[in-house]
């Protein structure tokens, strides 16, 4: 169905905004796109981000205007994790099937480009200017230099808030009554850090791996970039024994890179220098509902689902929010309200998906890596696996590798829990595993979980 | 131990900032109580509130100030639970043992007197001025006519806020990094309503009962007031087959009350014309850490807890927790730092238990009881309760009529539910389980979690 032009405020330049005003324009409808940063375009990069891994999801959305080639181009396959335990060579682990993989993308590089096409796809944007208010029922925005200056009025028929964990649009509707949110910071904070390349432009590290160095508590990771640089996250509590708040010196920061992550100490200069640079960084998980208001105003992205960055699905999921919305655009024409109201409700059981999923993630990396069960029950499951792959398909494949429903993917990863728990109850499983007996349990509880 | 006298703000003049204001005078402090609304003693009151009831947990607060026999003796002590089945006669349910009780009294009478009290004590109240920023570091409050007029600013050494579920004060540390917090309404709104007092002032229904008329999805109660009228409260979904969106004529007001609440009949002229009269409002549930900040600031109430109000503790909470800071007061004297943290530290956690109680209380009267499985369950706890008092209290009496953890009751009760799933997977229980049988499998199963 096609729709009437609409005059459409974006707020909100990041990758979900751009992304949207492209999907936006060919419907013939008028695109402008606040920014309260200036254009990206034109500055250095902040220096505050995790590397993007884009998978299945964003790549469809992509793929709908014609974006996956070129965006590709500017990506790095991954197909395996690369681990680095402390006092082991290096080893690594395939992600999914031949062929399957993540792709590392610098958010800055991304965005720059993802503007650049939807200027040319007729989207207006407007940088350096700061939204403070908004009318919900006549999507009027006011922006101004302070919240308490003089204010100049636009007037939309439809606002989307594309402003990300902390939204001012969704700020507003927070103020209705009976509108449900939350947000949880994690103790543990994030720090941008890199790793240049080698002299010839080549990488350090294998390229076509996502690096981890796991130590329990904290974290390393590394992402390839086109340049021969590594995009890394140091991520570490922000008070406690070993912690951001521990490391005020740079000496204190070198004795920290040596003695755990001895194989990157060639670029312990670099790596010191970005510390005390970079800023220190929260991670939250926001949630809220409704999203919409009439057929005014909508939430896409993060403004309307904040995500701890533990899956790698932050900003598939914010595309995945535009493939959607899209979907039922073409279903409902003109209907915006009803346009708005499915959308809310067909993405928020998938948000609380992906945010629930994230977050045990973390869980999973932060206190369980080091309990023998823990990781006993993952050879056992990767084994049965193996085995059945049409029986037991992953919960990460199927979030980073499928396009089915996250809630989908967080309803069968539970019923996988549960049968594992019964399975970690039979006698003398630590000693013998790989048997018969083992498979045929799985096997059983399966059918009664009626997952046949 | 005594302390040095400060220059305190308490920002909110409801029950929990006037008591607070009577407890920190003795100790020599300057207190300033702020409010936005006027003097609710020289307004008639709004008909927006669910009467109170004042358990155990608010009289030991009042108790330490001395104003326990006062405040009784503008309260109606309500010994048992009137029920009003449809299709039954009334029937009666003892809220505890002899001589236990909680009591009714009005908000709005409440309120008048403690203001009263907190003048008498010496406090200054500044109504009709209303906060609308907070600089938390210095503890400066800001005032004025609007959100964008001139402002008017006063220094203190330390800021309160008892504002309420939706504090400004809370507002404004909830911009900080890391700030964990969450509101959520329920789909069930509430509205006031009265059932006036005979001709000759007496009560048209028993006293000394909280009436209760249970219809499943929704609800009426009523609690008597001194002038022998009862504030009623309906509790209805906002949206739905019976709901307050499907109620706006009074042809349909009249038919609704006729059909669920036969026996208020008489009133019904009455209760139409408050039905229409006063606000539909709605009930949340907000958390939120910290609570305070540095030594300056710090939240107290339903600022910094919020419950929905099904076990009639929102009030006795926020008494309890002026309860608990001033005996951390007594401690630790002059380090408001050291003060701060050690309460919000010891009563996080009871105030999480409270919510979720509350919150279990909604879920168990607005879905459960039409549960043949629940309602069984309910009378073999309270037969096994008879005989063995001392080794099964149930939860209500331990939240109603003891100032133990509301954390303690919470977990006590976790235990005595799993205990109630195994039995009631005993085989035949729906036909026979008042017999040695099912005594023996709880004491068993009681020793198992070692509440002996």
């Amino acid at each position: 169905m096609s729709q009437t032009p609409k005059n459409i405020a974006i707020v909100g330049s990041g990758l979900v905004g751009s992304l949207l005003a492209i999907y936006l324009r060919p419907y013939g409808h008028r695109v402008t796109v606040f920014d309260r940063r200036p254009d990206i375009r034109t500055v250095e990069f902040s220096g505050r981000s995790i590397n993007l891994a884009m998978s299945d999801r964003g790549w469809k959305a992509l793929r709908e205007v014609s974006l996956e080639k070129q965006i590709k181009e500017i990506a790095i396959p991954l197909n395996k994790r690369a681990m680095h335990v402390l006092g082991k060579p290096q080893y690594f682990q395939k992600y999914g099937k031949e062929g399957e993989a993540i792709w590392s993308i610098s958010r800055g590089v991304l965005n720059r480009r993802m503007i650049d096409l939807a200027e040319e796809a007729g989207a207006e944007f407007k940088f350096n200017e700061k939204v403070w208010d908004v009318d919900l029922p006549t999507a009027t925005l006011y922006t101004g230099e302070s919240e308490k200056s003089e204010w100049k009025e636009y007037k939309f028929d439809i606002v989307f808030g594309c402003d990300g964990a902390f939204s001012r649009i969704r700020h507003k509707m927070q103020r209705r009554s009976r509108y449900n949110y939350s947000q949880h910071f994690l103790d543990v904070g994030y720090k941008e850090l890199t790793i240049p390349p080698n002299k010839d432009g080549s990488h350090k590290l294998d390229k076509h791996s996502f690096h981890i160095w796991p130590r329990g508590k904290f974290m390393f990771i590394a992402m390839p970039n086109l340049d021969g640089s590594f995009t890394c996250t140091l991520f570490l509590p922000f008070e406690g024994e070993v912690s951001f708040e521990k490391i005020t010196t740079k000496k204190e920061a070198k004795a920290f890179f040596t003695t755990y992550f001895p194989n990157v100490m060639q670029d312990i200069e670099n790596l010191t220098k970005d510390f005390f640079n970079n800023p220190t960084s929260a991670m939250v998980t926001m949630k809220c509902y409704p999203w919409t208001y009439w057929d005014k105003v909508a939430l896409v992205g993060d403004s309307a689902h904040a995500v701890v960055p533990f899956y790698g699905q932050g900003m598939n999921a914010g595309f995945e929010d535009i493939y959607t919305l899209n979907k039922i655009m073409k279903e409902l024409g003109d209907d915006w309200e009803n346009i708005f109201q499915t959308f809310q409700k067909q993405r928020k059981p998938n948000a609380d998906a992906i945010a629930e999923l994230s977050y045990r993630n973390f869980i999973e990396m932060s206190s369980k890596t080091a309990d023998p069960s823990f990781l006993l029950q993952k050879k056992i499951e990767k084994w049965f696996a193996e085995k059945h792959p049409k029986l037991w398909e992953p919960t990460y494949s199927r979030v980073t590798f499928s396009d089915r429903a996250y809630a989908e993917a967080l309803a069968i990863g539970d019923i996988q829990e549960e049968i594992m728990q019964e399975v970690m109850k039979m006698p003398g499983i630590e000693e013998d595993w790989r048997n018969k007996k083992v498979e045929d349990r799985i096997l059983q509880l399966l059918e009664q979980k009626q997952q046949f």
